[in-house]
């Protein structure tokens, strides 16, 4: 094999000085990026690789940034990643992604891996099976640092970035109130999830205010997927007194609702009206129109590895403070197929 | 700090053999999978962490594979990095995940990052003003494998993983002609993207095959998002004589076009028929539903992983054919958009 190019080679190359390839190559601000940029291209053209093994024992850092997300191709989760992957590069770390699919067991085996791969730090979004964090006991034990974002438990003891789900399902359901509904159907995933479990509890809130009967047969657990749509609407259509109002977790499942709702011949919003959840392109392409709750994924990315990354760039050996939480703003969006009146 | 837990411990606290501890935690297939999740949740309890640093000097691997892709947030790229997880991470391999927003200068520092991570191997989408490859030499030149999927540029030297798009672009606007289409817009993006460069090409060949002459003011560049159906629309507007067809490469826009054209007055599909791309989630669910391409991502993320995994798992210290092509099937699923009769 060829020998190993050097950073002095580099410079040599370039006409400037071995500190500044260095800084360059180590994504040191004090370099402007021009010449970073060049110094790149030269270290590639010429195959510089850093010694990332030996590097790694000095410093026992590997500045990789471990992620587990229940799935990847969801349009919230994706809308995450691409948030924390733009701070991740620009403050010099990788991400290491791995998804549990929902799966308790498959995200004890991701965290195993994430900590064998020595991350730095992790990130997480629980599956809906998760009820213990034993599994991630070894970090909090060796003080690597673990932000939960979204669905982060009902623990008290996480750093956790969501935003105020009672509050925002307690909107929508006053909404459809205000609107005269009153018999409102409300689909949600698994109470195991804090999300969810917070979702109904503002939804139960809204009821009990507006001093309306809360009934049971009205909440509809689903995976809230394009297929379930369907599903829903058959359910619905056997329900008396008639519904008039229904509440969907997300806006994928909430149009597919729509699409079935308008093959029954129901008219939306007048016969029913609807509101999703995430503000997804899809809600407004849809016909009618879909009210929903503005839910800001890419900056729940961007805010989770920010602090990550600033907690790491802290040179001390400062613990994670592990019963912060950051709450993000939400809001009600009211369109088309909500608006009664 | 602690003394570190060893193999030998975990065997002792739970009865087997410290060789049945080693293949699991190398996610040995000899081991079942109830004996694996047994040692996988005893190694977490105890705090077991594998010296990943010295393994990896010894065995010159890092079990990470790069993948860089132009953005995260896409119904499409999200599907394929789905399907590539559940690979990688069945293999024993984690995903690093980088994103070049679609810039050359972007994919080019991600590219160094990931050969200074040493890498196993490489995944890549290109950016779409990617016009060559010297970035990848340091790659080709220590026998890394690189596997390209969908942008795959114009260069014959790569192992790629793409769908014929030419022939997809050449059967959806076949379609809308036999529909009586004779003035079909198709919107497209950059040029230096091979996928939309070979599209045209698809398109021009059938126009040429029917008979029908070709316009260049038929052909629009566009981001292909949400925002640009409004600015489409206007466009098609003032064209005379007037446009009767649509095919758009991607079905967000497609579905923005249709709810802008219906704003405008127009009935779709007897006044302008219209084709998507990828059949995503929301060809189904908006008004009419859209004809598209059904383009499979989450396989194409499967096969593209399978491959490069394939060869590292070959002992040999063989080189990755890169003249290889793999082209999936992709198919026209006709809907409501676009039949006139």
């Amino acid at each position: 094999m060829d020998k190993e190019v050097t950073i002095y080679d580099i410079a040599k190359d370039l006409g400037v000085s071995p500190t500044t390839v260095s800084r360059a190559l180590n994504n040191n601000p004090a370099v402007n990026v021009k010449t970073k940029n060049k110094i790149y291209q030269a270290a590639l053209a010429m195959g510089y690789q850093t010694n990332v093994f030996a590097s790694n024992l000095r410093s026992k850092r590997t500045n990789n940034i471990g992620v587990i997300v229940p799935r990847l191709n969801s349009s919230f989760q994706s809308s995450v990643i691409a948030g924390m992957e733009k701070i991740a590069n620009v403050a010099g770390f990788n991400l290491i992604i791995s998804q549990s699919l929902e799966s308790k067991d498959k995200e004890i085996a991701n965290a195993l891996t994430m900590f064998n791969s020595r991350v730095d730090g992790l990130i997480v979004s629980l599956a809906s099976n998760t009820e213990s964090l034993d599994h991630y006991a070894p970090f909090f034990k060796k003080n690597i640092p673990i932000i939960f974002y979204d669905r982060i438990g009902d623990f008290e003891e996480v750093f956790g970035v969501t935003i105020d789900n009672m509050k925002a399902a307690y909107e929508a359901t006053s909404h459809l109130i205000r609107q005269g509904c009153q018999r409102i159907v409300h689909v949600l995933g698994s109470l195991k999830v804090n999300v969810y479990n917070e979702r109904l509890s503002g939804y139960q809130k809204a009821f009990s205010d507006h001093g309306l009967p809360y009934e049971d047969n009205l909440i509809f657990h689903s995976d809230l997927n394009e297929e379930a749509g369907y599903e829903i609407v058959q359910k619905i259509k056997d329900i008396k007194p008639k519904v008039d109002g229904l509440f969907v977790s997300n806006d994928a499942c909430a149009a597919s609702c729509i699409k079935h709702l308008k093959l029954e011949g129901y008219k939306i919003p007048k016969d029913i009206a609807v509101v999703g959840f995430n503000n997804d392109v899809i809600s407004r392409l849809v016909e009618p129109n879909i009210t929903t709750i503005n839910y800001p994924g890419y900056e729940m990315g961007e805010i989770a590895m920010n602090n990550l990354v600033n907690h790491l760039n802290r040179k001390s050996d400062s613990v994670l403070e592990r019963k912060n939480r950051i709450t993000l703003p939400s809001e009600l969006i009211i369109r088309e197929s909500s608006k009664k009146n």
